[in-house]
């Protein structure tokens, strides 16, 4: 390390981003502004129904309508999807299981003839009994939507009950859970709830799919992950993956949403049918609202025993996510949060149990926090009550029992970088903490962390041109986040040249290389750890050269802060290397990372976890129930801010998401399970007018393994927050609200019911 | 050498191209089928005079016109383009050099509009004298093109004489010239013309340029070398060449007319205009008949030295090239031409004399075969009036002078790999050389060569996949020849994988690496060595992990046959590449080729030569002059048949074009330099109703640096057809004809003038 270390001028640098110019121009590539010759437009049949059996589909008026190319249902591309558990047709075969459901598509050569073609299609189902509640869903007598549960495909981290709706099943112990609650002089028991949120992405899922002679697929597509997705699909189609060529553009948003197998299988289904031709679907919003996935929707159980003196001994928690129709990341994210769901404490008896259920709604996905926020929400909700029961500040229970450097987390993994305790003590500071501001102004602290998915692994390519240029090819994806700008900060960083000779060429699978995903707060670390090999690689080489060069050996050539010294001479990467390469000469690096962890350690643990902290002040109007967040901070633990202004950003975003969460968003469903507001009118996201301050707060406690010691960062901020706010509402009225969205009518109404009582 | 020897089972097998599918279906992609998104089109007003001043130019009626969007004239792109001599402005600045010179451009909504704006510009011109010979154009008062010439940027090669029209001269000496003709019994002396040829490429020239923001501009263009391309423009702009982004698609044909700058420099200036809009501009069939460019017109005089016996002594070679209003690539087609002005045979008193001129015509170009059919015309018709006026037979006399494996060539380098003589015999043996077949039936035959431009260089990357499939990253252009078939073939054979799991990514300069060019005949022989390379890296990089995975050394690992052979085991790459690499985990290889030879040298070497022979049999209508050739043979030394299939297609696609060259081809100038015949329907090009029998013969003289022993092919089947016709023509009606096309009237006017005389 010691001879490559570089004085990290530009990552400390601010710089506007790489992709700046080109977004706020409107000349940024996005897969919907791609039109390629002969391209034909696909529209979806969607299922009116929650569950029901399709009797019979008859297409054929649809086929003569003129203009339409190819009509496609399920029947006829009989291949099941899913990550983990793969449940899902791209169109349903032999019933629906909700209300939405792709049952038929075609593709016409514009949308108004395709739309048209829908209506064309004739559909006799017959209904079945629905269950909407993941807890009903796992009664014994409950309808159950997945009746071939048992012989589908799926990982071996999944566990299912074939003949009910549960289809993941897990449970993590440390110490004696029985032994920790007889040990405790107070239990506290409580259960809080949160809703389908919508992801909200701003891009609605496009897709674009052709099938070459050979039966070779390309997809420009809007997925966080093209690898992944060429592997899964290479899976469910029985295909080698390189036989699916991938490209992603620029992405709107995902915040989860945009992974595993949308869109792509149908758009396929259609494709396979027009060989040649390239089909495209474009989601509506309300299709984005109805038919693509939601968060999890969650019923979390938290009991935690205490000592008097407020030392934590045990915590239960038993965690339903409510599946929906369809597994996707369900069963990993159920896991995730589980992990998580005893929060960052020292605690010496854990026991957690989580349960996935299918039901006949939209299926639950990923969610930015990745089934963290859920718990978290839960834990730290009850972590105030239960301080305050005790007599104790929140804050002082906080820090008496979290944990540190060193310390053992409540799933048993040693505590690496952690600035937990900085980000909270930096939180209470800034909102002032224990300062009451006035009557019904209230304030609120909640604490958490989220680990990145171990084990994951990235490649990166550069190429160095003979004019000082560099070229890096990287699968990530870019959705708004940034990682494009850093890595490009570190290529540049790590060869000493400047940042406009960067080029960083994103997620084709022909030509970038392997990465698990842009997920899971993985980027940086994982691509930033693949580039700094790869430009290191490329060091290596140029010394090969400059050795044979001045005929001398290779050890005798150090690198540092971009110039080769040898003896008294330095030679400058940037400026001199074109006496080191010729026109046309190019030196190629392949860099990897993987984790250095041990497979065993894997289930509970992660190569690093982010630490967020989260503080609010609020005011509560106590006659219309409008909560007003009048300042929110946070304060993340990000190893090493590789670009203080992106980093900002998304923890303010984070932040933003997350009070939208909290006091506004639920998706609402009617008694069929369809949703009732799929739009931006009936479903409100935070907008300019809605927030005030918000103040990100950096704590860089390096990571041993990190590039430069930088950490994940995406996540983090959205899952403290919900609990944060809802301990200020608490401090502003002294209401618990363990569900949210905690809106303006129920605080109305809470506030009137104590008035009445 | 010895532990990679592969059986090239896959080379010598008869597979379909890979490329096949997708061209016979229509789908494979050129230029002229990409649409991107707000793209505008541009149209080109030209100058209606051969020479004269632009006096104003005014386009602000042109800028009024509604859906138009650019406008620009020379002056506002004052930039000169040129690859060895940079004597040429995209538009027009103070003065036109030729009719159909671009002077003005346009980009609007679509084409009829930027065509409509083109009537609204209007240019003043002041005429002035032009000239239109090029051996007028060398008299010193000739009306002088260039005043500038002194001042353009040239490479070190190029020989100019300011205040003249002389752009490049050259002169090669072996021996002493004058002791060989005074050592001569006899001397012959002849002067051989050959006309301006059009490339006659069946797609037109497209490009699409986009200026983005930053600067950086993207090309999609029907250019022969993207990377000379950029290299050439960085020059001429004085920006980066990594700010130029070049992709070339599929190519329908180049023959040489599709190199150099040519549309792409005006798609630039428009581009400049509208950042962020692509411009694609699109010529007419008129546009590339009369203002891109031809091959060399010339006037070559042969001046040779022979004794009795038929034994060459001295030659002697004055060949003068037409460049027309701009050099091109002009002065490097006369160097080559001339280095191969002797013809291949053993002579030790050379001299050759070459000047370009510059002329008031549309520039002449690189076409297949680089400056060398013109002399070989020359020389080898004259081979044959030397043989019959010694009473010697023409091929005897070939047979008795020309060159073999290890003589010394007429520019004094050692010949290698040289199957000339087999190539003779096997033509003389096909047509059945000495037969007469019949009153006015002849025979021809003529041999030749032609070497690659030397040193160039290619680098080729490789990536293999963890399903074994394997995505080859090349820069070559694949313009029909099949380059690209082949270097599937290398790679499936060098790792032993079947061919479809093959991909070749071509041509775009932010992924493919460096290559030089798709000329010359050297895409095989450069970037097959570049290709094995890259190869063997990715087989040596797997030894490595399997060394560490059975803790064996390196060293105890062989590979064969696609096979890794470890003791008694053998592990196939093809099969068992996942007990190697997991999930997502790719090597890449990075090759490059460059050849061996001293710098000293090469002037006067090729790495490698081409060697052919052609034997035509022909009947001549003496009423109506009309020329079949019954039968047309090639025999081509290639090294080693790489694809048999797609040799042969070159073998006899040459063939023909020689035939048409030679029978029916000419661009013909009217008193003011004006192509009066700028179609297909007035320039005749051979069609399948024009063509008899084309036998391809391969003789295979392994070249010790070629891959596998393989050379070059494209160039060589068009060196020796002209003149083997020519000879055809004298031995059937006795009449020589020293210039071509040999068209009907020419030959039923000399047959009636001599019937006459």
């Amino acid at each position: 390390m010691s001879e490559y270390a570089m004085t990290s001028k530009i990552i400390d640098k601010a710089i506007p981003r790489i992709d700046a110019l080109e977004k706020v121009t409107g000349h940024a590539v996005y897969t919907s502004d791609i039109d390629l010759p002969n391209m034909l437009y696909g529209k979806i049949l969607r299922s009116p129904y929650p569950h029901a059996r399709i009797k019979k589909i008859r297409t054929e008026r649809a086929e003569r309508l003129p203009g339409v190319k190819a009509v496609v249902i399920g029947r006829e591309f009989p291949y099941l999807f899913g990550e983990t558990l793969k449940d899902k047709p791209a169109l349903a075969i032999d019933k629906v299981r909700y209300v939405g459901e792709p049952v038929a598509a075609v593709a016409a050569v514009d949308e108004r003839v395709a739309e048209e073609a829908l209506s064309l299609i004739e559909v006799e189902y017959e209904p079945l009994p629905y269950v909407l509640d993941p807890i009903e869903a796992m009664n014994r007598d409950a309808p159950i939507l997945h009746e071939g549960l048992a012989e589908y495909k799926r990982s071996p981290i999944v566990k299912v009950f074939p003949g009910t709706n549960i289809c993941n099943y897990v449970v993590y112990e440390k110490g004696d859970i029985e032994k920790g609650f007889a040990e405790s002089d107070y239990i506290f028991e409580d259960t809080f709830k949160a809703p389908a949120i919508a992801h909200a992405a701003i891009e609605p899922y496009v897709t674009i799919a052709q099938v070459n002679f050979d039966g070779r697929i390309t997809l420009w597509t809007t997925n966080d992950s093209p690898y992944r997705l060429q592997v899964g699909l290479a899976e469910s189609l029985n295909i080698d993956p390189s036989n699916i060529h991938v490209i992603v553009p620029y992405m709107g948003g995902s915040f989860g949403g945009k992974g595993g197998v949308k869109l792509e299988a149908i758009a396929i289904a259609l494709a396979r049918k027009v060989v040649g031709y390239p089909v495209k679907i474009e989601l509506t919003r309300e299709e984005v609202f109805t038919s693509t996935c939601t968060s999890h929707s969650s019923i979390v159980t938290v009991k935690t025993g205490v000592k008097k003196d407020g030392t934590i001994v045990a915590r239960y928690v038993k965690a339903i996510y409510d599946a929906g129709a369809y597994a996707e990341k369900g069963p990993t994210v159920l896991i995730q949060g589980c992990r998580g769901a005893a929060g960052p404490y020292r605690i010496p008896h854990v026991k957690i149990e989580g349960y996935l259920s299918y039901t006949n709604k939209i299926p639950g996905d990923a969610y930015r926090g990745y089934g963290f926020f859920q718990t978290q929400f839960a834990v730290e909700s009850q972590m105030d009550d239960i301080a305050r029961k005790l007599g104790l500040d929140p804050l002082e229970f906080r820090l008496k029992n979290l944990i540190k450097e060193g310390d053992i987390n409540p799933l048993g993994q040693e505590v690496v970088s952690c600035g937990l305790e900085k980000c909270l003590l930096k939180v209470a500071e800034s909102i002032g903490w224990g300062r009451k501001e006035g009557k019904y102004v209230g304030k609120g602290i909640a604490i958490g962390f989220k680990n990145t998915k171990t084990p994951s692994s990235s490649a990166v390519i550069v190429r160095l041109n003979w004019d000082a240029s560099l070229e890096v090819y990287t699968s990530l994806v870019e959705e708004g986040q940034g990682s494009k700008h850093i890595l490009a900060k570190i290529a540049a960083n790590e060869l000493g040249i400047p940042l406009n000779k960067v080029k960083v060429i994103t997620s084709d699978t022909d030509i970038t290389p392997w990465d698990t995903s842009t997920t899971s707060s993985r980027t940086v670390f994982h691509q930033g750890n693949a580039l700094i090999d790869a430009c290191r690689k490329v060091i290596e080489q140029i010394k090969d050269r400059l050795a044979e060069k001045f005929n001398i050996q290779r050890s005798e050539i150090m690198f540092k802060d971009g110039e080769f010294i040898i003896g008294k001479d330095r030679i400058s990467l940037h400026r001199d290397i074109n006496r080191v390469l010729r026109t046309g000469e190019q030196i190629v690096g392949h860099g990897f990372y993987e984790p250095k962890i041990s497979a065993k350690l894997w289930e509970h643990h992660g190569i690093f976890w982010m630490y967020v902290a989260h503080g609010v002040e609020v005011e509560v109007d106590p006659e219309t129930g409008i909560v007003v967040v009048k300042k929110a901070v946070i304060a993340q633990d990000v190893g090493k801010a590789m670009d203080k202004a992106t980093l900002e950003l998304q923890l303010i975003g984070g932040t933003i998401q997350g009070i939208g969460n909290t006091l506004y968003e639920e998706l609402k469903f009617d008694k069929y399970g369809k949703i009732e507001n799929p739009n931006f009118r009936d479903y409100h996201i935070p907008t300019a007018l809605d927030i005030s301050e918000v103040i990100p707060i950096i704590v860089e406690q390096p990571h041993p393994e990190g590039p430069y010691g930088a950490k994940g960062v995406g996540e983090g901020p959205l899952v403290t927050i919900h609990a944060a706010i809802a301990n200020a509402i608490y401090d502003a009225i002294g209401v618990r609200f363990k569900e949210f969205p905690i809106t303006p009518e129920k605080i109305a109404l809470t506030i009137k019911n104590m008035r009445i009582s």
